[in-house]
């Protein structure tokens, strides 16, 4: 049974969140998806989040970009976590995605996390420290995931240690 | 018949937008006001925008400050004209809710206001200026408010060239 | 006879809000256009906006970047409603544009919409959402406007259940 | 035992975020609060909450201003999920510490809230919102501090209905 | 006769430009002032800037905040050096404004100045700097000036030396 | 004789502001050009600028990017009228080089002009139009320069009519 | 013999960097002040930083607001390390000094310091952390700077704990 | 024995602070790279800046995008000079890193380089001229570099003038 609930704005979007989907695979989460809008599809919207929490949903990932007025409108409808990814946009980036996620207004809290690709991979392994809060499963997994980081970076120290700065750069520069 | 509604997402807003009402009233338009947040309270909000042309609504003008999405939740449910004023906050001195009105997605409109006390004004002219398509009498009004705009100017030149500039200055600042 | 004008700034523009003459023509309302800059050719712009409406025009759109100052400009010269569409700009992605359209003093009010593809169709729409208040038929494709939006949403949730996330996002990465 | 770990870079963001602290209370959820700071007390700051999660704490809130480093410094140290309030500044109204907060690089997630009064309030009723997916008599509060808000707002329209707009404002610019 | 005409927005801007006349008159050189919108009164101000070099106008300065439109219109209609003062507002401190004098399109050139109280000081001597390319009087002119604001500078590093930093600083905070 | 100096931070700057050569030399006035930094090349810099009035050069062009502290430090040796030129950076688009280059302090002018390709353009007109002060054979050829702009915008505005809106993008798109 | 330079671009500025001078008087570091300005007084600047290092000066502290081109213009005229102090402005608080302090081009470096009072702390810290890679009693003292530095926050710690809350909250508020 | 430490928060951080490994090299001076960040690793970063300064190191190099939390988190860890490289990102060109990273709090000093390729460039010779304060041969060998650049200058006003601007823009633009 799914444990994540994701929205997305568009489905234009969901490339953009593919770690968000990676991620939750690999810890073994269930999760449900929806392409609904905060504006062209608001009941769909509305009736999607209203029984989230009966449906047994634990955590709710919304995205959207522009005005990006989903994840608040989510939160409106339930009292369960709401995390709000802010898509890029042209202006200054994503400047009009970020403060329309960060700066709801006392009463109904949402989430922001990071713009570009690390907003989806942050927003699964946020959702997973919330689950870790109750199952030592999900809890020693992250642990893991965090171990793996390290070895990967490691790695790297050690291979540019053996090759040296300047063909470490020029591998990457070949890539 | 109110043939304006206005909503605001906090009471808080209503003396900001002060000068909405005063224009309205002067040129002797009904409207109805409505305190509703886009968050707290989004069935009631929902409810009173959905029958809006119904119950003889014109225009819509919808205030909201920080994520500001009121007027976009507003308009995601009638077709009517829905006119957004972005309330001042501290980010920037209101940036955050200009972007969030003004960046709606394609397919569902909002019209933004200036944020400051010109929010609230040039929302009752841009709703009179709508009227005033059909409504012959409101474009008379609107062109001798233009001229009484021109003649308090004419006036203060008048006293710039009497006074001097600087006996004008002094007279400002002594206000 | 038209029914909306359409002002541009630069030639260059008008690729840019193709989506407005696009659902302007699906709505089978006609519309005049007009290249004029508020700069380059002030007396034309004037001229042309000056009998906007004894010419049968309802509503003006003005597209315009950088200072983006034409919208305030023909709305300084008629109580028609004008819509201004902030061009996209190299400065924080068309944050000089927006703001040079939406902060309009006090008496002389331009309707901000959108940067970007959103900011040609929501221009149409909106002034749909216009002559909708006295005219119904407009009213009614503006509902059939809505329910195809939603359709097409449905349709690619369809589309994403039945070939799973990954293979949707691969199909649109292959696009 | 506490539930709940508050750690401010700074004693004077003490008073900024008062709410957390009272809705907190007002639910009966107890709390341990810490002043450190990532730069100036970073041991002290790494040791309380290296065993933040065998010592009972569930959620890790850390409200920070300026380069706003505290919320990722202590994310970096734990799976349980950190909530960030990004303290008020004068770069933009708080703009540096928005966009310290929230940029965090993948693989270390920290939410996201507003910045202003806002923020305190919101970090609780986020953390509360946790607590609710496996305790469901947060839950069932969380419900009825909902409805309390719509109470709220109700009483102030029917107050605005009885006074009338203007007594209404007169009454709000007198306070 | 007037050699340089200054236009503002609003008869508000004639204290935010004081160092504008101060400067102007020190150096003896005639000017003439006119408060006229860009919007509220279009007509009179293509008027008085129309003839402007017939009327002897050698430099036009023009102030206004928010859309800042004056300065680019005014500038439509002549092609003598126009001055554009940026006029405070709230927006991250007159950003708005700025963007909107500063971003001319090409083809109808503003020379921007600085906001604040810089602005209208900076445009007196900009005209200055203008009227000393044929008249030498006036280059000997500036040239003292810039003399005697390096001998204030002198004497505030006498004093600083004399008294120390710790006085000079508590006498500065004294005032 | 050169009438104006144009100095640039760095030659990778020269193809930007090629817009301003381009008039120059279509006006007929004879200019000189400098690669010269203000930080790298300081003495060069401000010999250069030093006996400017006196080589009979009567405006000044600087053109620089990022903290683009050129122009302020060449207005500081001269009182000769100092254009600036912000060039485009990857601040928010130039953001950081119009910042720094039109809030000068009170006491030193300098006229800034717009980022981008507008930027050279306008520079030159502007130190035209100075010229025209004093030279009414260049104040003739300005007023033949706008007619011409205004030539072609009526050219495009006829193509338009006769190609239609649709032929008429498809062309500019197929360029 | 001063080890320190400090130049500031105008005197208003010392109050507004006062730690500066607390904290190197606090570690019994001779320093010599001076207010000169990168605009109005160019030679002297330049005067004061080319024989800097042969003074014995062995780092330059330079505070500037607006444009803020005194720390570049004093890089460009040595090699000592060059320490910059963005004094807050009205636009955004201090984000036009902060971009053209931090942006210099390759090769001419500066280190950016905070805006806010936070700058003066700062920059004697960071003159102090030069002077103690070769002075190890200055590296002693720093270490016992930072030791107090946490001392204070354990006691404000010991205090919260004592007093509660509440009462802390009320304490600082009352002041 | 390496006097420079270079840490970055992301090995796709190396080339971009190519120019900084170039320089160093360049003048000879040894330096050691490791790749740890802040948040992933945050024990070995701690690790390796806690005995930096017995391991002889006299400059710390900290380069991180995004949070940038970085240099911060090292400089809490040691009082050498810590230099701050914010990497851009598409927020703005990189606001957010030069935020993270100059709007350090008082008593933790970071010195803030550029964005872009000017920032590992200034890094590597602000670091030199660090050590230049008591190495003299690290002074002279600062002055030729500088030299250098400007007859590098030199030679290409020296090509402008021979092959003329035209002739000259087309060979950048060839390119």
């Amino acid at each position: 049974m799914a444990q994540i609930g994701i929205i997305l704005g568009s489905d234009s979007d969901l490339p953009k969140i593919k770690e968000c989907f990676n991620i939750l695979e690999e810890f073994g989460i269930e999760f449900e998806v929806l392409v609904s809008s905060a504006h062209r599809t608001p009941e769909q919207t509305v009736k999607w989040v209203s029984n989230a929490r009966e449906r047994g949903l634990k955590v709710i990932i919304a995205a959207a970009g522009g005005a990006a007025h989903l994840p608040g409108v989510v939160a409106a409808h339930t009292t369960l976590p709401v995390l709000g990814i802010p898509i890029e946009s042209k202006i200054a980036g994503g400047l009009d995605s970020i403060l329309s996620i960060i700066q709801m207004p006392a009463g109904i809290p949402v989430a922001a996390m990071p713009t570009g690709s690390a907003g989806g991979a942050n927003a699964a392994l946020f959702a997973l420290n919330i689950l870790s809060v109750t199952d030592s499963s999900v809890a020693d997994k992250l642990k893991n995931y965090r171990i793996n980081m390290q070895s990967k970076i490691e790695a790297k120290n050690k291979e540019l240690n053996s090759l040296g700065y300047k063909e470490y750069i020029s591998k990457l520069e070949g890539k």
